[in-house]
């Protein structure tokens, strides 16, 4: 959480002069996202987000991204809609940097997710993943089971160091669900990093889903266990069937999963706590002197992994037919 | 510019049940303040600002802080105005630090000021002035002129490692300024840290002053001795007579500056630039690991303190009779 890019105020005016969003009247480095400097801006039409995007976020995947938030947006999804510029383009440059400036979401995000809050999610997912279906793009998911090898190379050698036997752990994980990832699931667009940090709350209901930075294509069930992982889970470790009951309830009100999908989830949750297990993992080995971000507990989700081999059905995460 | 204490969405709910300020929509942490925790707050009434104090604001000195600024807000001022809670006091606490909420001010501060900012400058600081004629609460300078030798004593040892012979210059300076060091200029509530990220600006015109956690009783020409130093040299470290002459001028279109106060301008000036290069020096030389804030470079007053010893009378800051 930090401002990676300070931008004068003489650059931000001249920048903002190719915009149709009325005059500056106020803007705030405001500390959210963990890629990117974003800004509040006020002005005297609305308010609005401006992001300037740092090195981890690849440009070529911008077009996806802003194109994928333009068509939910039309949907009537509520995520922040990119606004176009006179020439017509949302994708502008900023104190060097590729920059996107878009439309403000109210809402707050809640860190100890209620029963209430992980239902409201399960329907919102749902409805992110209807909105989606026609979107024209694709972005293979280039953090699923193909990447945690190569992830896990880089910190092999040190894993020992952050827990006893992780390295051995996270062999097996990797041997099992590389030989028995499932293929070929129903799938479309994922949001694929929907923690509770990327979802906005206005009371007990959804306001908007935000950060599209790591979206792709993949399995819709997927991104359902992506959630069950972060969503569901006490501060002790323990898995709370009940939160999960509620979510895939809620998502499945408005898609049932197929008998596949069932089948697959405990597999699915599996490697979706391996990927964050892996990508804190080389963050934790990795961070940077002077780094600004404080980086996230592998940790947290190797027990996570450890509630997941042991499942032996969809049951377990609540689901129920 | 930093969050350094982390508000779980609870406690804040829990906190904003004791004020009147309607249902929150929104909070973000932002990058404003080097000293303390500043939220933006959206709800369904207005915009606020919440800060959490951070140590190095002395929590006695609050009551002084926010009774000023109700003080020049009933007045007109464009200021932050704190919020009273429904016990009818501005200040709380909030995870284990004090904390309070103030009024939302649209604009933008200006990073280099051109000649029209320095002269609006010069007459929102002559409104400041006026504003806190009334103002009943007393703080004496705590960086005034018999601080510097002490803050001095934590640097001298280091101080030629920051830049050659800048331990003996800094102690002529200091023998020069005590011995010469005017008493009894006319005085009251000053602000005494108006840098440029402290006035917003919409358009030409100041839209607002913050950041009080300097302010006190003292010589209302040492406030404008200050802002000459942080608004009028150029990057190239020249002083800009005429951005001077705008900013004294439009100061004395609403107080005149009496011939002592003028008399004493060049060694005020002096002393200005003497105690910022002194508290950043300090912070230079103790960086604590891990720091989020980057410390700013005492050499910048070093090189003004070089202009300030060869000015001869108040006409080469600008001043006109």
């Amino acid at each position: 959480m930090a401002v990676y890019t300070e931008v004068p105020d003489e650059a931000l005016a001249a920048f903002l002069a190719d915009y149709d969003i009325g005059g500056l009247l106020s803007y705030k480095g405001i500390a959210e996202g963990v890629e990117n400097t974003n800004f509040y801006l006020h002005t005297t039409v609305g308010s609005y987000i401006l992001t300037l995007y740092e090195k981890r976020v690849a440009e070529g995947d911008l077009p996806f991204f802003l194109g994928l938030m333009e068509h939910l947006a039309a949907r009537g999804l509520a995520c922040p809609q990119p606004i176009r510029n006179r020439a017509g383009t949302a994708l502008g440059r900023l104190c060097g940097r590729p920059a996107v400036i878009v439309s403000f979401l109210d809402g707050v995000s809640v860190r100890r997710p209620g029963v209430r809050h992980c239902r409201a999610l399960g329907r919102a997912l749902a409805g992110l993943h209807a909105a989606g279906v026609d979107f024209p793009m694709r972005r293979p998911n280039a953090l699923s089971v193909a990447a945690w090898r190569p992830l896990f190379a880089q910190a092999e050698a040190q894993a020992d160091r952050v827990a006893p036997n992780l390295a051995a752990r996270t062999r097996d994980d990797l041997a099992r669900l590389e030989e028995a990832w499932p293929r070929d699931l129903p799938g479309g667009v994922i949001h694929a990093d929907l923690f509770t940090d990327n979802v906005f709350f206005i009371g007990d209901a959804v306001s908007g889903l935000i950060d599209f930075y790591f979206a792709c294509t993949d399995a819709f069930a997927y991104d359902l266990a992506i959630c069950l992982n972060a969503w569901c889970f006490e501060l002790d470790g323990s898995f709370n069937r009940t939160k999960g009951q509620a979510m895939i309830a809620a998502y499945q009100a408005a898609r049932p999963l197929d008998p596949r999908e069932v089948e697959s989830l405990p597999l699915l949750a599996r490697g979706a706590a391996l990927r964050f297990m892996l990508t804190r993992l080389v963050d934790w080995l990795n961070v940077p002197p002077g780094a600004l971000v404080k980086p996230k507990d592998p940790l947290e989700y190797d027990r996570k992994l450890a509630f997941h081999r042991r499942v032996t059905g969809a049951e377990e995460y609540g689901w129920t037919p």
